[in-house]
């Protein structure tokens, strides 16, 4: 192999070829580097407005590493009416996310508890089960996808479908939650029904509830009328 | 302005003018026009399995004006439970639709009917009113938009949201509506938690609801266990 | 079925208790409700910059259901030139569709009347008849897809291509269009080719039409040069 | 509120009743039900063709929950080269996420083990740490994202970039990785330079590395030339 | 630093080490190597049926490098009713770009003569003017975009929009076309008004052409009617 | 053919008919024009923050035809260590092809130069040679596409694939690159690996590469540490 072209200047000192070899460089090829940082990822400038497509980008220059890792991904507190707990890394909790179409979460969830019923419109779920054993399940006008998860298994529930975690287990469950979008949002059904001002006899004629039962679970979630 | 050049050839019979221009046209610019009927739509061949994307496209030599026209967007019949009928034109009704991204449908609610509680996985539903007066509304976790519709009235699901539709009218009602999908689906919140065999104590679990009353609901719906 | 752990309080005042459990649920579930607004949807802020995915969104909490529902969705004059009008519901005028890849139109056309030769860019078109009869097409460089509509007729028109609707019938005709954008845009071809500055030669040379032809018709349309 | 419509028939028995309803009932709403199950998802028929959005969908009644559930994510054998182990979910491992846009995979280091520098062609990665200790990274032209990771922090590699994972704690590591696809790929760096036919010389020329080390580290990943 | 791991076993002869090694490295991450050759490209089988995401993809093993290379891209003969000739590398020439989103073509323009009004139905073109001169443009309802472009300008013309390309120069011109699409397709206005059997009074009502200009232009490209 | 309606006013001048029926138009069809030229492009506002669909759009009354052209598309200085140029026309050169997904660059190469191995974070690289003799080639985990490249060759790299281009004549070398992102970034290797202040331990264990070869590489290209 001949000398190569880029080794053809011998008697500079070293430190002075490379600082002019990089200047050379840099003016050269000055497109490739310049845009670079710009477009290969968009951190989310939460201050700012959100878009269709996600957040405005942070200025390159001020994105550090801390941008793209999210400390707290640790057991939430399970002592409420779910006995459960859904820890997130959307991209409003973690502005590296913005754009990249992927998030995470974690599930806890205590014996005896449940995620109830609940839609991430338009983001496919995946659930890895990482301790105890979870009963989970989605359901389609035709069909019923059900099945008993325990560590080392996978379940992918796919987008804009209803579906729910139930812990069938003796003890605590843990799994994470891999989605298709950085702000899948999560909608619990009962809020949707019970949540609202929505009037008990239009739940009741949209759902084929009792009136009397709407009321009830009403009662339960905060929902008046 | 000078006589263009591809008028130059005066003396040559007109037809036989044409041809000729027309074979030159032909042979030049075949790559024009040998590709312009390949991608600029897809026919679904429905016999074809379908992908992510859509259905494979029909060869376009044997696609006629019939695959982009759909006749029967008419009222439908609505004496059932809902005393609603929808009448769809989605990909599977209507092949021309296919990887477009749009399909519509007809809604007849007769008095005192209503389409229940239901969601599109991952399609927006816009609501043309025709006829009639109709209540609609979805729900997001914390906000109800609801509002009561007469013609010249739009209104607009965002995708993956559960929403619904009553007659609030003293008459029958008709509107159209426009997905953004060329196969949106449609998932009735009672066949997804009462037509099917998830045990009806997992329901209430996972729904809040009494046990009783999911049994009863079942019965309604045909779900089992 | 053991009594499920979410009941096992008896002894609490109801309205209390459902204080105290709205307020563990909150608190548990936080970035379940947190966010799920965020994104489900997105509202132009239409005094906002517009940006590739649509414009940015309003403040959730800004938005209410006038925001979804868009009024005026009525018969347009059909006193001028083309005897017809179209009444649009794109984002500009419906900033509820904002990044839903959905918007509708309607379409009056009196007898004679026509929506003459136009494209959509990158949007696709689906006409719904309601009234009357339109004898509409488009059309490749190697095929001609027309035919004439009647009410319960639905017509796809692909992205892109050019396309025309012709009032075929004795009286008014009216059809509601769905376009798979919130801002389809609308191009009349002959604001393209005589609405503008664009030199008679230079139309004539890349239309092969007369050039007195093309200045009779630039002076229809406003066009000069 | 009055008696709704749908319980208008009391007399009928109860087991009777529902089928009528149930008949009646799908007979009106039947493209609601026929379509819900085409295309909501697109389980993989790993036997057919693979397209740019994915392999063609397995036939709707051919589908079990099985399709949608992978077991073995466990750990793998770390007794090789890098002393590290991936065992993945991607769509050929796990047709349930075709089309679905996210995919997930297991990584085990051992002690003293890394991932080397690699990419996934348009594909972003997040890694969720589970146990152990691991110094990850990734490099833009102008900018070094690194950071040590412990149990309780996730970090994001966006889409495209060369990155790499060090096992740097004292004993194994354990993460889990979410992609933004279901089949994210993953080219490690010394394959792509080192394990094919590509000449020495031509790899040094266009890495800037000598060719006596490139010839050493092709002995290693089985190159040649 | 301490001596890695991988060096760790000196007495194996160079060669048997190597394949041990390799053996190992494949074993233990035979998911990284497997699967990257799938999806990370799609080369057309042309044989088999288009999707609205391109052609399904020709099986990996059977992949060479003159998938991905095309040769032809030369100068096209230009002896036509147009002067000029367009010489595609779309996916139907070229099957390595299928799904990849781009395109080129080459465009000879000989002295005088033009690419005619045409559009490519959602595709954006970006044109590099190469040798001579070309007059260039695009129009929408409100405005018009055009240009004299020479050797080391470039051009875009948005998706969708009509525009043409007039040699205004002295001698041939030839310039490069990049296409936002694998199959941009290419429409010219005259063929969609002038080449097919749309009766001559309904392109005149829709055109505002006077009938004679119409049936004069059509005898030119072909049409009846 | 009858006279059509919109000729029947023929007392009128002429120039005051035009303005009339313009006006009218107007009127009628304001949908049409007001909004056509919204969001038929979204010419970057480059003092704008960026998105992860683009930066917001120049408002369209300050758009001229100097947007759409990039001059300056010229041979680069090659006169620099790898005797090679890169002249981008990306969105932040060029604002018109903000959000149309496609953008170009051209390549020149003095003899004996190369551009070295680099990335496209998830864009597809589409080389059209001009000039002289180009040897490229791309690389997966198992297998070589390399080629060596003349005038009327034109050659495809699938997005994010690791690639290289050598001046394999006997002269200068010229290509154009076609990209499907307006924003395609570009990530030299030697950048990525030896630029920065990764630890050379840390490059050497992720790489394979011997600590002393990694510091050699360094002193050439910036990198510490």
């Amino acid at each position: 192999m001949p000398i190569p072209h880029y080794l053809h200047t011998k008697s500079i000192h070293p430190s002075s070829k490379m600082k002019m070899i990089h200047v050379l460089f840099l003016f050269a090829l000055v497109s490739f580097t310049s845009h670079a940082s710009v477009n290969d990822f968009c951190v989310a400038d939460l201050k700012g407005p959100d878009s269709p497509s996600g957040y405005q980008c942070k200025p390159p220059n001020t994105v550090t590493v801390d941008d793209f890792v999210f400390s707290g991904f640790v057991a939430g507190n399970t002592t409420n009416t779910f006995n459960a707990a859904l820890t997130s890394a959307f991209v409003t909790d973690f502005p590296g996310v913005n754009g990249l179409g992927v998030s995470v979460a974690r599930l806890d969830i205590a014996k005896g508890g449940s995620i109830p019923m609940h839609t991430h419109p338009a983001a496919t779920e995946l659930l890895i089960m990482v301790e105890g054993q979870i009963t989970a399940g989605f359901m389609t006008p035709t069909a019923l996808y059900t099945k008993t998860l325990k560590p080392g298994d996978i379940m992918v529930f796919p987008q804009g479908q209803l579906h729910f975690q139930v812990n069938s287990g003796n003890g605590k469950a843990t799994a994470f939650l891999a989605f298709s979008s950085a702000n899948p949002g999560a909608q619990l059904l009962d809020l949707l029904l019970f949540g609202n001002t929505l009037p008990s006899d239009l739940v009741a004629q949209t759902t084929f509830l009792d009136v009397a039962q709407v009321k009830k679970v009403k009662a339960r979630f905060g929902g008046r009328g």
